[in-house]
């Protein structure tokens, strides 16, 4: 842009009282697009806290483990069916399966894969996915071009990051209107993570951003069905094309997150820009990332950890309980309100369901989000018997049951963080053992072990797509 | 569903009491979602009403020529370069160009190409540019499984339909938020279509619309930028995964568009689905389709067909000129306020460009919104004296302008209905010139006139697809 007299007149008069303006003077801080943008191509491997590396390293573990288990569910073959005739050449691996597709291809089905069985990760704050948008767009474009383990983790956890900031910005508000926040946030993440593998300059890393912002995938409306596991493939495979757009000179807006009709306004009422750039390199989101002990709706872990100690501590009867009380917040009737699912993937987003199966069975995994226990005749008899009621004063966390016993008796079990959240983790070993369970049946045991541990030596690979290959069916 | 005793009781009471309920009873009609899947399996080609044919006809037209205008613009060659190395097997072509791709490839790619120029069509109530996603999307489509042309067309007008009327439950709050509705309303137009092309039944072509409802693409942010024309590309593809997805057994909600948390009520403020299922195959949105004779934002239509009928009738000498005052509505300042736009893209968003162009050039053509028009000296001096007023009682079809010679002359000019509107439409002859004059220096005069005849007997060609081969570069 040419320099007019009203600019050089503007910039003489800031020098001459820019001593008396407070230094974080919010008009000259970069605005959120430009600031993660210009964040995403300086900051590099080096710059992790280990914590925050370790943190990256267990989501990788846990990404991987959730895709293998998700890779035979119907969801992926009807997936791999309608677009293998489409895809171009063999650029990426299935997790788990034979076929290899175009990074996007690969991308979005391994990210059905991966959230189909409800068994991934969480950001607690937002409810956000943030692997299974991420990690899928990142391995195929590894496979593709070599990067190495380093670099890869380190994009991973920048990459998420950004779709966690992003996410924090517009929470609730964006997840309570109706957006499945982890495609709409996710897509961010996977463009910034592309975006790095690919070395975009600070310009493109923007246009990435933009064209990334432009596509928000998913609704709350499909939970329930295979539609909910679409979102984060969608949204895998729309980062990928957004950052090889910019590479390749395609243009968006220069503040297409905070515009007066960019992405925060149009998809949210709220805005809170702070969230996106306050301590961007110095305190991460990504640290705060936990693993489902449970295959299903986020919200039920509480119930499910507190119908499973209970069933454990009174070693109760299912058959001689008159009802089971639960006091709840009113998310997770919300979202979790199915009386009567009819399969596995609508009864992993029933709170009666999931309650009357922990306690029938004494689990609460993958067996017990199966079409064979959503129909099983003793668990459809004690799901008309639980009575989650919403309680003021109780947080989505949290979770308050009494079982009520026909003879009279009462159990009463208080959950205030429940497995699996950041106060009380999965520990590596319980990781391994998710991945080993998730893994079964679909890789032999000694390859499903390779797998998993070329994930926890990420940073030590040559070549991140090693995980890729040694994931892969033979 | 098993059948309970309340179902039956429910059953017969309301056979019981029928005869007493008015028989448009809300209750008992299928939602939006299942009202429209239903009627798009069951409508054919011979229930089109003529005049709707043909408007259907003038669209193909119209759309071919723009496509073949932008096929030559840098945002298309930078798509190719990016996506060439991903794309699946020669399934189709690109329109004007020698490249051929994969169905999705292709359809994204001609989106692009298609609204690069902004000289494409409108619907004037939704400012829906229909033709840019359902037609990329279909033509691909129809390329890789022939169909016959009589069924392309009716597969093309219905899936306009579907997209304006969804437009219309939403119109204008969703627009006015931020989203670009063309590729939001768009991405059903186009899963409809494809849905209609692959065969679906009606669950599956609810599933479809679930689908695509999920995949809202485009901001108004992006506009000035190549990421507007990413959009209506970004959505045909989205439209034609969704077809695809469903056609393979892949779910989605029954009632996508309506639910609490499904489409309408996430994306928009306004929820009028009267407006999508009300004379439904009676009354067609898409014989409302209008065609730009300007290449730029629709608003600047009344503006530029004020200032070119000025410059005729006066003979204005723009050097002459002291002031352009322009009464308009408010959204002609919001959408094309840009005072300094830096090159052809940008001119088409600014009011004083174009006002400024049609004026000292007599003309608003591909050239004057070109990056040498937008730096021409005469132009920039013009454009800083154009004072467009927002005015109360002032439609955004209308203008009211007056120009203001420095000797104090005035000359006065109001449009009711612009040049291209519905009620002073382009003739067949006034298509055929802009479509020549787009495919001039892309395809020998011979063969883009053979183009032209195809979209024109498209209902009576044996396949579609020889639309595509008549257009692809040699």
């Amino acid at each position: 842009m040419p320099i007019d007299r009203r600019t050089v007149l503007k910039t003489a008069l800031a020098a001459a009282f820019a001593p008396l303006i407070p230094k974080a003077d919010a008009a000259d801080a970069p605005g959120p697009t430009l600031a993660l943008a210009r964040w995403l191509v300086k900051v590099s491997y080096a710059d992790l806290p280990a914590s925050v590396r370790k943190e990256g390293v267990r989501t990788l573990v846990n990404w991987l483990g959730a895709a293998l288990g998700g890779s035979s569910h119907e969801a992926v073959a009807h997936a791999v069916a309608a677009l293998a005739p489409l895809s171009g050449p063999a650029q990426a691996s299935l997790v788990g399966r034979k076929e290899r597709f175009d990074v996007r291809t690969t991308a979005f089905i391994n990210g059905i894969a991966s959230h189909v069985l409800d068994y991934d990760d969480t950001h607690l704050k937002t409810v956000i996915h943030p692997s299974v948008v991420i990690c899928p767009a990142l391995l195929a474009v590894a496979e593709w071009k070599p990067v190495k383990g380093a670099d890869f983790l380190a994009a991973q956890v920048f990459g998420t990051e950004v779709a966690l900031r992003i996410g924090n910005a517009v929470y609730p508000n964006h997840y309570d209107v109706g957006w499945h926040i982890t495609g709409t946030a996710g897509v961010f993440g996977a463009a910034a993570g592309v975006g790095r593998l690919l070395g975009l300059t600070e310009q493109q890393m923007v246009y990435a951003l933009g064209l990334a912002a432009s596509q928000p995938v998913g609704l709350r409306e499909s939970f329930g069905s295979m539609n909910k596991s679409f979102n984060p493939g969608a949204a895998a495979s729309a980062g990928i094309l957004a950052a090889l757009l910019a590479a390749n000179g395609f243009d968006s807006s220069p503040a297409m997150i905070e515009a007066k009709r960019g992405w925060a306004n149009t998809v949210s009422t709220k805005q809170d820009y702070r969230e996106i750039t306050e301590g961007l390199g110095v305190r991460y989101e990504a640290a705060l990332n936990t693993y489902k002990p449970f295959p299903c709706g986020i919200v039920l872990h509480p119930p499910i950890d507190a119908a499973l100690k209970l069933r454990k501590a009174a070693k109760v009867d299912p058959a001689a309980i008159e009802r089971v009380e639960l006091k709840v917040h009113p998310l997770v009737l919300e979202l979790t309100g199915k009386p009567a699912p009819a399969d596995g993937l609508e009864s992993k987003f029933s709170v009666y369901h999931a309650v009357a199966v922990a306690i029938v069975e004494g689990a609460a995994g993958l067996k017990q989000f199966s079409d064979r226990a959503a129909r099983d005749p003793a668990v459809l008899a004690l799901r008309g018997k639980v009575k989650p009621a919403v309680t003021p004063g109780i947080h989505e966390a949290q979770a308050d049951m009494t079982i009520v016993m026909k003879d009279g008796r009462k159990f009463h079990q208080f959950i205030e963080h429940a497995v699996g959240s950041v106060e009380a983790p999965l520990s590596d070993a319980e990781l391994n053992a998710k991945f080993t369970d998730l893994a079964d049946g679909i890789l032999p045991p000694a390859q499903a072990k390779k797998a998993m541990d070329a994930c926890w030596n990420v940073e030590k690979l040559a070549s991140a797509g090693e995980i890729a290959m040694a994931a892969r069916a033979a």
